[in-house]
């Protein structure tokens, strides 16, 4: 099981958001519980990636063939550049496309504000045996929602806990959820923009509004961290993922999709026709 | 350019639908154009794979930096065990997922069967900038519902008027449409289907069913041969892919693929900022 090489520790409890935590104290370049380097690091991504897809496969059976409820749910938040699009590419994009939900969450339309905020949410919400996945999600509503003023601060309020009561309701069904917090450095954002504008290929993915947003960097970090204290419960736990090194963001987000899915203890489904009958029907053909 | 190694001929034209073809002569075994062996094939589909992954990225690109209204809708019809999921996996599946979108149709549900048999096909088409993938589609509404009588004769004859048309609205939003059904052999069917039931890892696959399909395989063979003929269009044509060989199966849907987005003449769109601004802005800040 190569993902286990140079991991010197599980990194799960080493991420996870815990109460007293101040996230600007993370080192985002740092790499909890990993002693190898790059090139180990892109290694092990690529021997997860089996592992990984392995495991998908066992979960989309047993939901389409024995009736499994279970399904896993991973919320990507971060700011611009952090590596959002990097982890959907080189980790989801190792699994059977059948078997991924991925959900982009852009600006709301005028139909989507004139409903609560997670009524767009809610229909993205992956079937049993998926793997959904939210690039940006109803954490938005909390988070650029709360530093531009884009809703007055008594509904920001009310919306941690309905966010509490959503994602309960969600666990119980079936899911699990994943949340991840990217931790960039402000000077990091600095060089992979600068990168993008002197490459034509990386013109398309700049915005001038990206620039504005790191004039209240530190109006986000205040919003993130009241975000994760005030979401984070046993079900549905915040994990605060350093990424100034793609490849480490990148591993420790397949290390917690692997991890979901091997708590899950998941077999091949038994047949529920007579396997021998089935058989002989073929057989006796023309 | 790998995926050029041994095609001795641009499959293309050879896998198209024309007028006066007969789908029962189209050998399931072939791989036309082709004069490789199995090696060489997943050699060109592994080389494919990343050509098709740079070609999606402009697509992509320029859908969302400079309003480009062009997308791909790749329809795969086929008999069960023909490989359409593999499709999927292989071919699909190195493609960034942000860039797909995947629709697999199911039997209708009760609401969808109160709609027009469109509707939910509707919902489902590709956005700019997209690959929408249809894992069956709206021509199952004139394959199994004819097959199996599950509309009126009239109803049937109706809809392929209607398909065509509704194409025809895609294609003029921007929409290349590429039909693909896969050809396979009822012997190389029951041979997969024996081993789906000698694999207890394959079990959740299989479904009773799929063997009574095979008693009105012949029904089908016309079915497919009428909606062929009904609705190949030259905007919205159908491709005959020869399916006993999996990895020419795949590698021909790839190369149709690549030649549709080739044809775009694709490049990275021009910065719609003032990039050295935009430099100077970041090289200003603290």
């Amino acid at each position: 099981m190569g993902r286990e090489t140079y991991w010197t520790e599980d990194p799960n409890p080493l991420l996870e958001f815990r109460q007293g935590l101040t996230l600007t104290d993370v080192d985002p370049g740092g790499k909890p519980g990993y002693a190898g380097n790059k090139a180990d690091g892109q290694q092990a991504l690529a021997d997860g990636a089996e592992i990984l897809a392995d495991l998908q496969e066992l979960l989309f059976a047993n939901s389409r063939a024995a009736g499994d409820e279970r399904r896993i749910l991973l919320v990507l938040q971060a700011m611009d550049t952090a590596g959002k699009g990097g982890i959907v590419k080189h980790v989801m994009g190792a699994v059977d496309p059948q078997g991924v939900e991925l959900a982009a969450f852009k600006a709301p339309t005028a139909e989507e504000r004139a409903h609560d905020f997670l009524w767009r949410i809610e229909s993205r919400t992956p079937g049993a045996g998926m793997i959904g996945v939210f690039d940006r999600s109803h954490y938005e509503d909390v988070l650029i929602a709360r530093v531009r003023e884009l809703a007055p601060p008594e509904e920001i309020e009310r919306r941690y806990g309905a966010i509490v009561d959503f994602e309960r309701r969600l666990v119980e069904q079936g899911t699990t959820i994943i949340k991840v917090v990217l931790r960039l450095s402000r000077e990091e954002q600095k060089a992979r923009l600068l990168e993008r504008l002197d490459r034509p290929d990386k013109h398309w993915k700049f915005n001038p509004g990206d620039i504005d947003e790191r004039e209240v960097w530190d109006d986000y970090d205040a919003a993130y961290q009241i975000a994760l204290e005030r979401t984070s419960t046993p079900d549905a736990p915040w994990f605060v993922v350093p990424a100034d090194r793609k490849w480490y963001a990148r591993l420790a987000v397949q290390h917690l999709l692997i991890d979901a899915l091997e708590a899950m203890h998941l077999d091949w489904p038994p047949a529920d026709f007579d396997v021998a009958a089935q058989k002989q029907r073929l057989l006796d053909e023309e």
